[in-house]
């Protein structure tokens, strides 16, 4: 059933013993709304934990300070940021499907999975939601909460720059600084800082990347000797394929990255015009309509020839 | 003389036919500040017009649209975002010094060169003070304003990324989007676009950036040459400068630009431990806590040479 959030409240004050789940490859927005609802549960006298299916990421690990372990038999399962039970990864979902009593999520696509779902779509993140809760039960946000929430909140919104950034957006920001939010640092960690492996990529991508079709379309490719080259990991690759389309008059961007067994895996991002996910669906891959990925039979030379062949079509 | 809101409404409320002057090398603050002033003081009902001493980029050529020319012999001249009459470049300098009425600034820095100024030093954009100026005198916030203001403050900000933003910073921005404010076009023009000019300078910027003691200084060396070759101007330098602190472990980043006369125009920023305004003082600069500069003397490699030596003694 969809609920509100004075009856998503109401439900956690009903309970006690709360297991608070984020979803699996965890980000800002599910760790931070999650540990921020585990610290309100813990202020209104309840025992509470936050878990993951996956290794939370050391960037994260602030979120935990102070935070003692509980131990508890879980008795309510709450999700958060979570729009499928899938989306939990498989460990948690064997454990918990059918079993969540309530999910807080903002993905317009959630499959009310769970008994109870306060589902905001217009929330630029799971973390405004978790905010209202506080304000609802009267819990003051401290400056761990804080941090929490802004985390998530700026994270979701690319620090404020995505389109899904609302005047409620701001607002909540302006009320985690007062609470005591270190802003200065964390956006210093997450928008600040180049990894010295993501600035040696980053250093090779630039220099390779090639403009073709009067420069609407670019290419960037990362050969394993590049990895080689800057000791970069898998989330960097990922960082380096929002690179081709912010160039001026690109509306294509793609990032070809060779894998082990020579073929490429192919990262599309494009301007609104064109769909992603359809054009990726040609190559035999999909996703998203503004992010989507294929693969493609290296070596690179033949691989950028194919995309570059599909890349014509659909500018024709 | 210092004066707060009310009395800079007093002021601007007594005059007509009144100027308004950004400095020159404009930004969006300074821009986006005087053409948001300009649109205040006509909406009162009066005479206004805001220029610069150097051409406006294009980028914000949408801060004009609906301004029709107004001729008049201005009467009272307004410096927006101006720390120094040096700063509204040789021109304007020459025919306003000695005449400038009200300075409105956030300047720690500001000379106090007008006949009143109105400085808020804990403004992180001056946009955020023409804000104040707007309640103070009732004047509604229309869509084209609230462009203007949001490009100041967002600019200002490295959009709400930077430590200078406060609660208040957050807040007009909910209040700016309210009015109308086309966040999304903004943010993609102002953060989500490389220019094509843009993109070879970096390029450039990056294939040469050095980094030395450690790892804890980084520096990058903008010569004419690779201005020449990139085509790219005057604001696409300032972004430039960002670069080198965002390297992991990188306390002290400089950009180093050779002006026409072969010296060097030096642009540092610190993390938070290194005070930016502090270290450029030392080579006859000056600043804010995060963001700084001076001149050095050219060729490039000595005044590399030198800047390293004031890093050395900072460092050590």
């Amino acid at each position: 059933m969809r609920i509100d959030v004075s009856q998503a409240a109401l439900l956690l004050a009903a309970h006690d013993n709360i297991l608070i789940l984020a979803h699996a490859h965890p980000d800002g927005d599910t760790l931070g709304s999650a540990f921020a609802l585990c610290r309100m549960l813990r202020a209104l006298g309840k025992k509470a934990s936050a878990a993951c299916g996956d290794t939370i990421p050391p960037a994260y690990d602030f979120m935990r300070q102070g935070l003692e372990e509980q131990a508890f038999e879980a008795e309510y399962i709450v999700a958060v940021d979570t729009a499928d039970i899938k989306l939990l990864g498989r460990e948690m979902r064997d454990a918990y499907a059918g079993k969540i009593g309530l999910c807080i999520d903002h993905h317009g696509s959630n499959t009310l999975f769970a008994a109870d779902t306060l589902l905001m779509e217009k929330s630029a993140s799971t973390a405004e939601i978790i905010a209202l809760l506080f304000a609802q039960t009267g819990v003051a946000l401290g400056s761990e909460t804080a941090d929490c929430l802004y985390t998530g909140l700026s994270t979701d919104t690319g620090c404020f720059r995505y389109a899904n950034t609302t005047a409620g957006s701001h607002r909540l920001a302006a009320e985690l600084i007062e609470a005591g939010a270190r802003i200065e640092q964390l956006n210093k960690v997450f928008f600040e800082t180049k990894t010295k492996t993501y600035a040696a990529l980053e250093k090779l991508a630039i220099e390779g990347m090639k403009l073709f079709f009067d420069g609407r379309f670019a290419a960037i490719t990362i050969t394993r000797e590049m990895m080689r080259l800057s000791g970069s990991n898998e989330g960097e690759y990922d960082r380096i394929s929002t690179l081709p389309l912010q160039i001026e008059g690109v509306v294509i961007g793609a990032t070809l990255r060779e894998m082990e067994d020579g073929s490429f895996k192919v990262s599309v991002r494009t301007s609104p015009s064109i769909d992603a996910a359809r054009f990726c669906a040609r190559m035999g891959g999909g996703g998203h309509p503004g992010a989507a990925g294929c693969r493609l039979e290296g070596p690179v030379g033949k691989a950028l020839e194919e995309l570059k062949g599909f890349v014509a079509a659909e500018l024709a």
